[in-house]
């Protein structure tokens, strides 16, 4: 077999076989395909695709190429959960404490944040004390003890993905929707549990920048699921608007605990809601009918809260900060930004208002930037709200002002303002099962 | 400027500026443009194609990208031919001397041979003696004084086609009209000429299958020439019959001879004679009008078999070969290959032919092969011919006769027979000026 055949074929629009695709995936892992081979095959792919066929199969491949965790010592259904990234997207911190309050078991691997969205890793360790590299057995212990734990990514897990996502950054080659799903699904496969929840958000702050690119990638990524034997679910969501108040990492924390408590945003309540709800009628921890009502119970009696409570105590967090949220250490600068116009919130480029965090601190532009835990946004005003020339748009919080001007700035640029009133924005638009 | 920024706006269709072009050249000579980076743009350059203007820049930025020759000190108007390469394609031995016999001044730079395409510094190399690497001056000097000289590429000229090309070879990018047009190009006019002939092949035999894509590679070449400041012309020829009846290095430069005498295969006296006619126009030689007339005088007169002995001379060869050309060593082992079947001859696949050439030992599957000068194929039979059971269709040459049986198949594969006569092929397409 030589590479420049197959580069050759997907360029004519051919299919790769399977021997093709194992043989390519493990020459390349090892070093003996290039990368200027690869990067060429990349780009055939973005212009011809592949079938849904290829891209299972690629996927497999990839999760082959290395580590892969083995959850059968914890008993239960273990259940995942995928965002596909956004802006003030916390779900997780909301969801798999739901989820473990009724007897769910939520085993995850999450990753950081870069440019202008945030990672779950990042937001957890703005709790002081709180350990996300645990080895094995101190995971597998988490799980069982307090029903769900979330650690980095350990080992050599995915080493295709690892160098295939570096060159495809570096190749413009990202944006291929065979690529995404196979690069997200080979990891969610190699992290082991029985059932998966994607939550497939679309708009402006999202890589799915329309909901039928949203929905595509969706039904691939549930077949590739279906197709390795896993439970597999996406609902696709609004990332138009971004989720909740908070934008930044102890600020989200802050935001999520208000969620469990009862409180909190409408939208980030909402979805959190439908989010729990199909994980646990995936994880057979509720029925289709029951599932909703089990999640409201978990979230009113307290004990999704004590189950993130618990979580952030066994990886050696202070868990006093989930009962005393207010001794979360927000950022000291707070500076009032206040609207410049009379009219209704049209659109806010969400990805902009993600952008703006970063510059507070709140995010990286490159991996090795370090963070400030306590910077980020608390929105006042959202899409379709009426405000008023003088009225706070939001808070941006950072522990150095001379950031602050420029923070400003891009917030001010992703706003679009309208005369008159506009219909209220779709949340979720639709289950891919 | 980034050139992964380059990559996602070609892949999305839009063009390069010049600034963009001479960046990305440059980049890549020294080495700072990774070949993942570039080999991904050309894949996305074979899809979203480029346009005239860019591709002129980018054949003018290759032309810069090393050593140019200066051909000013050589009084006259230097003329150049180039071949889009083919089998049995003799016609530089044959028109350079026209030309030169003529007044015209041929400094040419010919390349060698690899898999089924001869070169002609291969053949003149088959001459006892002759030398194809010469200096600067040694060159200047045999074309001063015998019209023409033929040397093998020298100095670091247009190091990015040599990058580029060797890229391209392993990453399924060949075939892509501006990526050839300005490989070629940028070499033509590194090289120095005044004027360029062109001579696109097409059929079976060349890499252009079809006269369509010929025409345009054609006119985008003469395009570029034009607006490179140079008289440039194309021919469009047909290569889906072998050029003459010789294949092979020593049996090729002694056809050269019998056309060079008035005699040989019509075929190729006729293609050399309008190959040479157009040399003569663009030369400014002759006009429109006298210009076949010239040629024939040269031919007739034995003028122009006086500027290929002269040139052989000059450089270092045994000029008697070319008055006996019985003196050219031919291979020893000759095997008459013989008909299967009767009818006539619909199609002899001319790569085919080529490759049972190269079988022989007349050509190189990989660069580092050496040659059997002497080996060969020539032709009894060609397309149209009727052919009875048993007669000959060929005599093949090599020094070790166990390459006949291989080489035999291989020839009789690239034949196809019919039960009736065919109308005759085309022999010269079109003109492109």
């Amino acid at each position: 077999m030589r590479m420049v055949d197959l580069i050759e074929n997907k360029k004519r629009g051919q299919a790769l076989t399977n021997e093709e695709i194992d043989w390519m995936i493990s020459g390349y892992v090892q070093g003996d395909i290039p990368d200027y081979q690869m990067s060429a095959m990349l780009m055939a792919i973005c212009f011809q695709g592949m079938t849904e066929e290829e891209t299972v199969h690629l996927t497999i491949a990839m999760r082959d190429s290395g580590d892969k965790v083995d959850l059968s010592a914890i008993p239960g259904i273990k259940v995942d959960k995928h965002s596909t990234g956004g802006v003030g997207d916390k779900t997780t911190l909301i969801v798999a404490p739901i989820v473990a309050a009724c007897g769910g078991r939520v085993a995850k691997m999450s990753g950081r944040g870069l440019g202008h969205t945030g990672g779950t890793i990042d937001k957890l360790e703005s709790i002081p004390g709180f350990q996300t590299a645990l080895n094995r057995d101190e995971f597998f212990r988490v799980v069982k003890t307090a029903g769900l734990a979330v650690i980095g990514q350990t080992g050599n897990m995915v080493p295709a993905d690892k160098k295939l996502y570096a060159l495809r950054d570096v190749t413009a080659t990202v944006d291929c929707i065979p690529l995404i799903a196979s690069s997200i699904m080979s990891k969610k496969l190699a992290a082991g549990s029985d059932a998966i929840l994607l939550d497939v958000k679309t708009g402006s702050g999202a890589f799915m920048k329309t909901p039928e690119q949203a929905e595509k990638l969706a039904e691939l990524m549930v077949k590739i699921g279906h197709m390795a034997g896993r439970r597999t679910e996406a609902v696709i969501t609004n990332m138009d608007i971004p989720l909740g108040h908070a934008v930044g990492n102890a600020l989200e924390v802050r935001e999520a605990i208000q969620v469990l408590r009862g409180e909190g945003p409408a939208d980030l309540g909402e979805v959190c809601r439908t989010l729990a709800s199909r994980m646990l009628v995936l994880g057979g921890c509720a029925e289709e009918e029951n599932a909703r009502e089990k999640v409201e119970t978990a979230v009113q009696s307290g004990a999704a809260l004590r189950a993130l409570a618990s979580m952030v105590r066994e990886q050696g967090g202070d868990s006093s900060v989930i009962t005393e949220p207010e001794r979360l250490k927000i950022a000291p600068v707070a500076h009032e930004l206040r609207s410049e116009q009379t009219g209704y919130l049209a659109h806010m480029d969400t990805e902009g208002i993600g952008l703006s965090s970063m510059l507070l601190g709140a995010g990286r532009s490159k991996k090795e930037d370090s963070l400030d835990y306590g910077a980020g946004i608390v929105l006042m005003k959202k899409t379709g709200e009426y405000v008023k020339e003088g009225e706070v748009l939001a808070t941006l919080y950072t522990s150095d002002e001379n950031k602050i001007p420029a923070a400003c700035t891009r917030f001010l640029e992703s706003l679009t303002y309208a005369p008159e009133e506009l219909p209220p924005a779709t949340l979720i638009y639709r289950l891919v099962k």
